[in-house]
């Protein structure tokens, strides 16, 4: 394995070389504050998870150090994170029952089999798979997933047992529990759901008004849900709520992340397996998103390729650490990025933090209601509820309005995996809707250039025996026979053609299929005493079509550009008159 | 319901309407030559979907009524054909065990919902969809299943009893049981095979060289099968050969076709759906591809979505009379167009015929030895199979021929189910890897024209602070973000650059994801102080644009042409000279 080899996989070769005081202190203050932010943070996704509270707090250790190692982000912040969170519930509920020790033991494994399908990705440099998810999709995805998240926190905010993995479910049982709501436990949720509201609204305005800095102002922001923390679990303990029906977390218990072992056992492999693929590729493209954001910043590279392996990677730790899937986080990583963290070490320090915590603080969450948790919660996802995609689709394009739309739909009533799936196919199929039936235009040359433009929408010069069709797409089998019925549709009534030159301009690809149906063309075109020329043939597609008889056998030319075509073939003083289209429009 | 809408979905008014003496006369011909063909090809499919034989005769007689009266081909002939009864033993095989009524009713359900799903896609005009069935990957799938066909009927001509759905199968199955061959059987099979392929290739040109027309000498030579049905016969009955060992057709009712009824087990039909679906669509390609030659040739049209209906209503009949999944035959509708068929009232009396048979002359093909039948199968199949389409994608295009052989490979190891559907998806899959990473050229102007091209391949004028860039695909989700890295990397390096002009004359689209990705180059260029600037972008593609914010926003213009983004960003007349670059090959 050469040196560069070793640097592709181990980025920390590249920036640890370098590694000095400033960089040390900086990332230490990041770190600080960033455990801070993740103590509560982690309890509370490891909740939406079904798991218990420390899987939370393991899941954010090794893995960050693993991703300190093999990724090439600077500000990533690896752990669990809200969507992946509700993947996993969703995954998970459908083979084991919450609570259960084979439930632990099969998120275990969907991280292991996420950590391996990443891995795998990352060595065959399958990240351009990601690019498959188009944007509109993602943002309709993360906003029905928001909803769905906030919706099944409001039994924790309620005090009731309901439960379920879609809005319809959620809410149906939400709804036949109203009657068992706990009404102090609907006081602490309340009160912590609003505070949180105020202060991600109001507390950076009225922070900057006391004259505080703007970074200050907002890290301190980030601190909101502690304080929520600190003072929920006060009341419950001072008032002895816990015996009034609050749920607490309860025993959290004092050890470093276990050693664990996921299960190889193929039927739950098999039945966790799509859930997996799903779960890494939404994961790699919320934490790919957001490392790209940050490099752009300070004018850094991220390498997909590698920053598979480095989320890999750390979801095979969280496999054998007592965690679950995790990836890059949006908010976690904005927060390590303002606080100044300058490599992955800041990473590695925040992981010994949070070790620190799950060794020695765990006691002082005993008394944290569980409402308080699901109030982050609340707070942090409805952040990313945005339904403002579907008005923008709309007025762009109703293609990405079509995707969008189902996409958000089918994951609010049928689950994510249903949803961001449904997304997914619709919009290829879309595309390949589009593409098989392309936009075809008839052209003319633009007065005094040598520009040719559709006859519909510019005033051009054309030529009756010559009729020339711009293709506005590439030439493949979904829509080699598209075109093969609008030649024969247009020439077949129009007795003065004499020449059909197709450009291909837009045309980047003939294949196999298309090929033939160019040489159907030419026999029914010739058939009618018509040549067939191309012109403006790109330069790929003609090394192809030089391998083929096509050419040979061509009735026509094949122009370099469609001036020298309409020259050769209708010269300008011709008996009959260059006729002046006057545009339709 | 108007008029028009009776015509569109009775095509059988349009053409009854000016029905003569002459094109009777022409019809009664071709439907007595067409009769002869097909009851020995009848029986013959019949044996090698699994069925008795006399369901390959029902199969014929109430379908091609239907067709006639909903297709819209003059001489396309309806009924059992070799892939598609290939398609039934392997959809049904898997149901249910040749010889019980469990076998026949799948079958009747296979054709009803076969014929459900054509009149959908035909009432829904999503004829379209067959398109996404490439060339190559037809023509593999056809050869493969024509091997695996010959390769099943062996055992007849071996007279062993051996089984199974993909080459594999076959072969051992055939390997196991081969020291059970009877001989007398073999000899029955290999002589009937050996004369039928002499008639293929040798009759006709003897039958020219004695003084027949080419026209007659054709039909001659098709009536080859009834030939080796009689003598093999005879021999059978002659010299008592079924008591030695000889399988034989036995009694087949006389009989009309009997009213049938397919099963409606919710059960059934979900195993039946998707070979359902792959059967329907296979058949569709096949009956509209023969369809729309015989029709190129009297200069007739096919209208596919109608061709659906027509196809859907025969296999509908075929479902409630003893049938099974039909469709338009390649062998049957080119020897009824040859023998001068008008009309579709030539298939009218090609069902009288066999119906007549069905009725009075099945006693006669008691003493039939299944070996000939197989013998007239694999030369009929053994036509179909041409391994060239492998040699000619492999010159031609990388992708159409992975595609090509996949299918091959995988249906001759995996069966026809998989080998087609692995196809399509496959052809899609690698379409799409092609348009997620775009051909992008950097070009420049060719001296002495206004015509800009790839500065690699020609001898062009560009200008140091002007990059343009023609990007050879429509922008959309899956290859937004690969043009975003290629412009990145291209420029950060350039300190010369200024303007950016992308080049969209290839731009067919640009959706919701590519809007986005422009906006963050654009974006990203600015931080370089490099304005972005874009040039032919085409009709569709700027009212969508003009919808947006980012043309108001963007930091340079849009130029109608490329030639008037050059001359206007980089006029002629610089102080640093335009600089010729050389072609590079």
């Amino acid at each position: 394995m050469t040196r560069q080899t070793f640097k592709r996989y181990l980025p920390i070769l590249d920036w640890g070389r370098g590694y000095g005081r400033d960089a040390l202190s900086n990332d230490l203050i990041a770190a600080v504050i960033v455990t801070i932010m993740l103590i509560p943070q982690s309890l509370a996704y490891a909740l939406l998870a079904g798991l218990p509270p420390e899987a939370g707090l393991y899941a954010s250790i090794l893995p960050i150090i693993l991703y300190a190692v093999f990724g090439t982000s600077r500000a990533l912040a690896v752990g669990p994170v809200a969507v992946v969170s509700l993947m996993t519930a969703a995954a998970i509920g459908n083979v084991a029952d919450q609570g259960t020790a084979g439930y632990a033991i099969a998120a275990l494994t969907l991280a292991m089999l996420s950590g391996g399908i990443l891995l795998l990705m990352g060595v065959f440099r399958l990240g351009f798979l990601a690019n498959f998810l188009s944007h509109p999709v993602i943002a309709g995805f993360i906003t029905a997933s928001g909803v769905i998240i906030a919706a099944s926190q409001l039994r924790h905010i309620l005090g009731v047992d309901a439960h379920g993995h879609t809005l319809v479910e959620i809410a149906a049982s939400l709804w036949a529990r109203l009657g068992d709501t706990n009404p102090i436990t609907l006081t602490i949720g309340a009160l912590a759901t609003g505070f949180l509201f105020w202060v991600r609204k109001g507390l950076k305005p009225l922070l900057r008004g006391l004259g505080m800095g703007a970074r200050a102002a907002d890290i301190a922001t980030k601190a909101g849900p502690v304080a929520a923390v600190v003072a929920t679990t006060l009341a419950v303990w001072v008032f002895g709520l816990a015996d009034q029906g609050v749920a607490i977390v309860g025993t959290v218990p004092q050890s470093l992340p276990p050693l664990t072992l996921p299960s190889f056992d193929v039927g739950l492999i098999e039945a966790l397996l799509i859930p997996a693929l799903l779960i890494s590729v939404i994961g790699f493209v919320e934490s790919i998103s957001v490392a790209q954001t940050l490099a752009a910043k300070k004018r850094q590279r991220i390498d997909p390729d590698q920053e598979l392996i480095g989320l890999g990677a750390a979801n095979m730790g969280a496999a054998f650490t007592g965690g679950y899937p995790v990836t890059g986080g949006f908010a976690r990583s904005v927060v390590n990025f303002d606080a100044g963290a300058e490599t992955p070490a800041a990473g590695a320090f925040t992981a010994i933090g949070l070790a620190i915590a799950a060794l020695a603080l765990t006691p002082l969450v005993f008394f944290l209601p569980k409402a308080t948790l699901a109030a982050t919660i609340i707070v942090a996802v409805l952040s990313l509820v945005d339904f403002s995609i579907l008005g923008k689709t709309w007025r762009y394009s109703k293609a990405d309005f079509t995707a969008v739309a189902a996409t958000i739909l089918l994951t609010l009533v049928f689950g994510v995996e249903t949803g961001v799936s449904a997304g997914v196919i619709l919009s290829i199929g879309l595309f390949l809707y589009k593409t098989s039936r392309p936009h075809i235009a008839e052209v003319g040359l633009v007065k005094g250039t040598e520009h040719f433009r559709n006859i519909h929408r510019h005033t051009v010069e054309t030529h009756p025996s010559l009729l020339t069709i711009r293709i506005d797409e590439s030439l493949y089998f979904a829509n080699a026979r598209y075109l093969e019925d609008y030649i024969y549709d247009r020439v077949v009534g129009d007795e003065a053609i004499r020449d059909v030159v197709l450009m291909c301009s837009a045309v980047n690809e003939i294949d196999m299929s298309a090929l033939e149906s160019l040489e159907a063309i030419m026999e029914r075109l010739d058939g009618l005493g018509i040549r067939l020329h191309l012109s403006e043939v790109k330069g790929p597609v003609m090394d192809r079509l030089d391998k083929t008889h096509f050419l040979g056998e061509l009735t026509g030319q094949v122009f370099l550009s469609q001036y020298v075509a309409m020259t050769t073939l209708a010269p300008a003083p011709d008996p009959s008159p260059i006729g002046i289209q006057p545009a339709a429009q």
